[in-house]
């Protein structure tokens, strides 16, 4: 049984009671969510995802995409799925009604943007795009761009795509050499970027590329990069569609997952040139895109969670259906959930999806309070919350990804290994995660750097501050308490840690880039814990109060768990960070080699 | 670049000062393996393994196996390699010379099947299985079967495979239910097995299948199954082929990774019945089987650094090539492999790999001094030590293979997900090593209950003994002695959680299988560090007698970097098995579902 129930029960009482979704609706901009809204919502998302959506996943998988005479062709049944969401109006939930949108918070349109990345992550990458170019455009864009292309973006008429990596262009964007021409009232963009995800489909009506390309007087590096809009259709003024751009898909990427999502190596102008227009100011192109790419990577973090979820619910039903062995406790053989060691399995992909699902929706309505909260302090404060969660929802979350979709194999035996089983497409979809949107080396570098270094660990030790008051309430509760003691050694580490990093990295240039990726793997699940603790207070609260949902048992049972299970990992990254830089920096590129000289 | 270059000059330095090769030669049984002819057979076989095998990797990855007409069709080149392999006599050097076998140690055949396994493991696993086969057959078979099959087996002329795994009976064996019909001097088998590695193929002339059946009068249960050889074409009195047996590939399994080895559903007798012969004695089945198993166990653990040592090798070499950002210190562009993150992902994948070549040559090594030391205390000493070790070569090396693997996708970003780069293959072939030949939560109990609690930690304790040999050695080296400290304190920990095990055990039943997979974790950790440590001293006293080769440095940077940022895990590990079943128990069946009503 490969099928898809979306954890509706899971997310609103994350939105509940940890993402704050009650006080978010308390204030004006956000009025709409109401209680009943946010139930309406997920559960018909929750009904769409599970019935449209992710019956397309597995022959999606097998009849991948394929170039023909210029134009990408799509596996059965996505244009039917994309017309759904579409008309739907699931692409608007979040977006400013001016343009159409429903104005609801960024971090309600979160569980239903895990829904349809649980339900197929290949498909669900052209939604996720295109509300990044959406979001970029809406933030950057003059109001001539806006009124031409935003509705039709927001309705799901139309996708849009992000334009950023050349084959000399990867992680290092300075090095970007496409170019754009001034000619009137727009620009003649030419160049090649490689990795466009869903850069050609017939699904909708147009594609809305948002190109990186450098003005011809643009100094070298990063500050001599512009984005610019080019259309797939040009656009006239009255909105119609007119002919068709200067743009060409090259080749289609033959990929080890996501085989589904079209990969594609687009070529800008190659006859006349592709007619593209400046979104915000000259040489602050990577600014504008990196608006687009910080709501990404807390939308790739959120892919973790969703492929965790879906292979998680895979893996449960496998281990509920196979008959092996007697295990211990019982007479007769039965299945094989019921061994301990089958159940540890389950159990961490259960606590680490659900830890990470908290993390994310918890990141997302700081961004939603940041823009409701009308006193700027407040704004600021959460702001800078998110801004701090951003890299650790990218890199731990998919981290996570792929230790839960790799147990989901493991749980299945020689069945994971077998392709009809379904087991391994999530293990290979959930690969590219780490790497895309930033590769977890950025993320991590972001997080030590940008995010720890240059406030010196200013918005770090408030979101600890945070951790301390969980903390004091748990150590209050008796079913909580070794649990609270367990997670205050581990902040206390986690403090340490930072104190290191902050006070000796002037001297040591190579030691944040040498721990990054422990720090932040350390402080992934540190707030994973601290997220699964939350939740399992408010549960006991509930349970208190009389509800006795089998569900509230268990959201405690899990923080306790991983507590025990998960969060002892910890020590290890702490110990590795505070093994600092030399081990690692010692070695030479001759030492590298001296095996095979 | 996706070339193999065999690691001979750690091969050879692991062999001399891990694996006790010198120590090994001096005895009558070896007196063979010379320093010379050891470097022949290392220098030849990777050359072979290089020129030959290798270059049909990822051709067969592509094109793959498939059935046509009951035929297995094989990717272009593999034929030829195994013609060259079974001319050059490498499936013969450790076997009896009273059937054309070499008589070498069994450590020495190992880095030479390493090879096989890092130049294509899905044809790789051809000779391995048969080399499993040979063993069941020479330990278990009368002379009359010896003398019919095993010279051609040994010789490579012949193929064998291990015939288990039925749809109803993976990880428990007892519940199979092929049928054995004595017939004569033979046996009509029936049944059907799922899961046969190479079943079938036009490699080589005759193929040998080790079938697990039942006697029509035989218990329920394990005691009821016997071992039956099939072969594919019968063969007459004097070993001439005869007709094609009743037994055929009813399917090709389609898999995550190894596509170019044959999985095959194989039905034995759906016609007049399968000819077949008893090996060993009825009832006896499983443990003449297990005597093929064990070796095909540590073989799989090979498998694993053989595989991480190719990921390793490509991701080195493309971490060389690739220019993209100024790392810390350069004033320009270089390659990654200057920034930080990058080194410590290549460090993490070269000591994992060589801790676990290591570890796999020293445990075969064991089997060797079992076999050719006349004093019986010494051998069985040694054969209780490779019993011991072989569940954690085979649960942690492939562990290990999984985060390198992933290491050499992550290496090379966005390109590692392409699948003609090469390093996607390589995590996709990878993923089966944890699960066959017994998954890893089987290795994981057999290593807490059959090894360790089942004689009381008896061989725990003389291993870890060893351990604390070399710490003393290392302790009085300046360089080394705040590794030896951090390595006594996780053998300390390692201790500590061995005798809780083996005090609490008794006490609590679910204990042993819930803390089974972390414990194995924790000892293959501590092992790894331990080897490398052990050769870094080795290296050490290199330098000392005047070599200056950067190898010897760079084993000794080795050892370093991976009591620093590897060993540390074993906190992690040992506070999960002191945290117990409690936290994983506490969820009932219920609980697990209570997310979805």
């Amino acid at each position: 049984m490969a099928d898809y129930k979306a954890p509706v029960k899971d997310m609103q009482f994350i939105l509940e009671n940890i993402s704050r979704m009650p006080q978010l609706a308390a204030l004006t901009t956000f009025e709409d969510a109401t209680p009943d809204m946010v139930s309406a919502i997920l559960e018909e998302a929750g009904r769409v995802s599970a019935e449209v959506i992710a019956p397309t996943n597995s022959v999606g998988d097998q009849q991948g995409v394929r170039l023909e005479n210029g134009k990408v062709m799509i596996p059965d049944g996505f244009a039917e799925a994309y017309q759904q969401y579409a008309e739907g109006g699931w692409g608007s939930l979040q977006f400013d009604p001016e343009f159409g949108g429903q104005g609801l918070p960024y971090s309600l349109s979160t569980p239903v943007m895990e829904m349809w990345q649980s339900a197929n992550m290949a498909w669900g990458l052209c939604p996720l795009l295109s509300q990044g170019a959406v979001e970029a455009l809406y933030l950057n864009g003059s109001d001539a761009l806006k009124n031409t292309y935003l509705a039709k973006m927001i309705s799901g008429e139309w996708t849009g795509t992000m334009n950023l990596t050349e084959p000399g262009a990867g992680s290092d964007l300075s090095a970007i050499r496409s170019k754009a021409e001034p000619q009137g009232d727009h620009y003649l963009i030419r160049g090649t970027k490689i990795f466009i995800t869903w850069g050609d489909h017939e699904m909708a009506g147009n594609i809305v590329h948002l190109v990186l390309a450098r003005l011809p007087d643009a100094p070298a590096g990063v500050r001599g990069i512009s984005l610019f809009l080019v259309p797939k259709y040009r656009v006239d003024e009255n909105g119609e569609l007119g002919e068709l751009n200067d743009v060409a898909v090259a080749s289609l990427e033959h990929k080890l997952g996501i085989h589904a999502s079209a990969t594609c190596v687009m070529a800008f102008g190659e006859n006349a040139g592709a007619v593209g227009y400046l979104v915000g100011e000259a040489g602050k192109g990577l600014a504008c895109m990196f608006t687009m790419m910080n709501n990404a990577r807390l939308a790739v973090g959120l892919q973790g969670v969703a492929i965790s979820e879906r292979s998680y619910q895979q893996a449960l039903w496998f281990a509920g259906d196979r008959i092996q062995s007697k295990a211990v406790g019982y007479e007769a053989e039965g299945p094989i959930l019921r061994h301990a060691d089958v159940r540890r399995m389950l159990m961490t992909m259960k606590a680490l999806t659900e830890a990470g699902r908290a993390l994310v929706y918890d990141a997302c309505a700081s961004l939603d309070f940041s823009h409701a909260y009308e006193d700027k302090a407040l704004a600021a404060k959460e702001k800078a919350r998110a801004a701090y969660l951003t890299p650790i929802v990218k890199g731990w979350c998919t981290e996570v990804a792929q230790e839960v979709t790799s147990l989901g194999v493991q749980v299945h035996g020689g069945m994971g290994y077998i392709e009809e089983t379904g087991a391994a497409q999530h293990f290979r979809d959930a690969r590219i995660l780490p790497i895309y949107e930033g590769t977890n080396g950025i993320q991590a570098l972001d997080l030590i750097g940008r995010k720890t270094l240059s406030d010196k660990g200013v918005v770090a030790h408030i979101l600890i501050e945070e951790m301390n008051i969980t903390l004091a309430e748990a150590s209050s509760v008796s079913r909580f308490a070794a649990a609270a003691a367990a997670l205050q050694a581990a902040v206390d580490v986690a403090q340490k840690a930072t104190t290191q990093i902050l006070s000796e990295s002037a001297d040591k240039p190579y030691l944040p880039g040498a721990v990054a990726y422990n720090y932040m793997m350390m402080m992934g699940t540190l707030c994973g814990g601290w997220e699964l603790l939350r939740a399992a207070l408010a549960a006991a609260k509930k349970q208190e109060q009389g509800e006795n949902d089998p569900y509230l048992e268990t959201k405690q049972l899990t923080a306790l768990f991983y507590v025990d299970q998960i969060l002892p990992r910890h020590l290890s990254y702490a110990q590795m960070v505070s093994a600092g830089s030399d081990s690692i920096m010692a070695f030479t590129d001759e030492h590298l080699a001296s095996s095979f000289n």
